[in-house]
């Protein structure tokens, strides 16, 4: 069914993202941490990453606001759309700077925005989509003109750099070669602008009913932090075995409820996890004509920026018609979500 | 401005709520922390407080996930509304059990819900009024049904027993006795079922343009968990100033927004940061006729538990034509928050 063009939809006016200095090699993280950079190479197929935290001196340069801040300011720039049209932020994040205050407030207070909603949710993997679908929710239904859609992570802070990892074993120390640290932003109208992206569907369900978390993380309060434990825990074959099928039911899914023919879409985004991950499915998603859009090799995984890196790559390619569809998977206690773009 | 019959509006159709174990007195409190329990009664005026975690042994007897499902299940057996009804799930929280997975899933989980929406909210003291903004807005502009609202917090996992407090400074004293833990969840539906309370307003705005925040929760990770600081702190003097003034603001600005005359409101729900402070902001806001229902002297500060330990103490109270205005401030960063309730 092809929404009327009166239908209520949202539109991407703009992308900004900000990763935080320069990329650390394999070699560089291999040194830090006291293993073999080849391991890295050869089983996670991430090439580079960016902390916010420096690898040498362990001085935290940059806070989860401070990225995300950062990202807002250039997609606000790109979109045109002035910061005091603004109404409202959605944000999207595992890794808050606090508990408290929500770091989209902080967020909020650097981009000189007041006297506006704020929401900050707490997300993983398919957090920017649910950041996107809640925008998008509050444009189409909340009378909204216009609003900035956050996500970020500061993964850097579960990176213990005074720990002796040279008998770690793999399931340890895939956590510090796994993750890295970034923001993204999108301005989000309620008519055409900038970009004009519509966003013509955006699909975001939980589905772990019965199932066992595929991925954990903790933090520590006063009461738990001397404990002996790891902060990041995760089943990577449940991640092996489900994410790819997952994907699949998602892509699928998304293109029958757009009636969109699989040979109709121009570009693709796949879910991020690891450069390897990300290859083996990408492959098994491949659409005839559709362009793979990934980022993971080169940024790392850093979780709620993810599909917002990916964005930004496709934002200069697409021209009038044409169609992008994106799919994410949360492994921690398992979301479906994907998006399908089309430019007007 | 009278809402038009047929302006969209959501309903709350029962609440629920859950407190963990029983109810630990100043005097129980200050013999486990080692302090002068008078202090307790006169500075803060908080009577009791449950905890999750058992004061004795340490041990932690329930997860937040357990008291918000605990609390979902009560409101739904009180609202007749079927689970295979619920279409998403909106949670409030300032103290997940993990970064990931969010605790909203582990809910759902445990209550057999299961390809739904679910969305996680990282919020403090307007968590709750954030959080049924947001269940408004998906019943209102998305189309849904019927839909749980849940907020809670377990803030005993920065009790730290181990510590001698004996000569803690009262700054850092009254973190471990003011605030509690527990959970409470609302139905929300579409048309007026059980209870028929129409949410006429939600107020939810960020105001902390250029203010230091009020209150700041820190949680560690596995790099900085062994840094010597505090996890909570507080300026008593930004909050015992600003707070009344704030809550003031919201209520004036609901009742102008509403226009429903100040004599006309039946039941007022004010903030609850202390049994002292509430008593203090319920008196600057008393309104002539309306009832103060509060809960703070009995349950603690359990942050986003207790907007709907409140509306539960409305429930069985209110009768057709009655309204209700609840007022919070979240002095994190400053969001002002308040809804108003009416009967149909």
């Amino acid at each position: 069914m092809q929404e009327p063009q009166s239908a209520p939809v949202a539109y991407l006016a703009a992308v900004g993202t900000a990763l935080p200095g320069d990329p650390v090699d394999n070699g560089k993280l291999a040194k830090t941490l006291g293993v073999n950079d080849e391991w890295i190479d050869v089983f996670i197929g991430t090439r580079t990453r960016h902390f916010a935290r420096d690898l040498d001196s362990g001085e935290v340069r940059w806070s989860l606001a401070d990225l995300c801040a950062q990202a807002a300011e250039r997609a606000l720039t790109a979109s045109r759309v002035a910061a005091d049209e603004i109404e409202f932020v959605v944000m999207g994040t595992a890794t808050p700077d606090h508990l408290m205050p929500a770091t989209v407030n902080l967020v909020a207070d650097l981009l000189g925005l007041d006297q506006l909603p704020t929401y900050q949710l707490q997300s993983g993997c398919a957090g920017a989509v649910q950041a996107l679908d809640m925008g998008r929710t509050l444009i189409m239904g909340g009378g909204y003109r216009a609003g900035l859609v956050i996500g970020g992570d500061v993964c850097s802070k579960h990176l213990d750099l005074d720990r002796d990892l040279s008998d770690a074993p793999p399931s340890d120390l895939v956590n510090y070669v796994l993750f890295g640290d970034g923001a993204g932003a999108a301005v989000l109208t309620s008519e055409p602008r900038g970009q004009r992206l519509a966003v013509r569907r955006v699909l975001n369900r939980f589905t772990g009913l019965g199932r066992e978390p595929g991925q954990v993380i903790d933090w520590f309060g006063l009461a738990d932090r001397h404990e002996d434990r790891q902060a990041v825990r995760e089943d990577y074959k449940a991640i092996e075995e489900f994410v790819p099928l997952i994907a699949e039911e998602i892509l699928w899914e998304l293109l029958e409820d757009l009636d969109w023919p699989s040979d109709r879409v121009d570009f693709l985004l796949p879910p991020q996890l690891s450069g390897h991950m990300t290859r083996r499915i990408a492959e098994k998603l491949r659409l005839p004509g559709a362009v793979e859009v990934s980022c993971v090799a080169e940024t790392g995984n850093n979780g709620n920026a993810l599909p917002f890196l990916q964005m930004e790559g496709l934002m200069d390619r697409m021209t009038e018609g044409q169609r992008a569809l994106a799919v994410a998977v949360e492994s921690s206690k398992w979301i479906k979500s994907g998006f399908a773009l089309e430019k007007v």
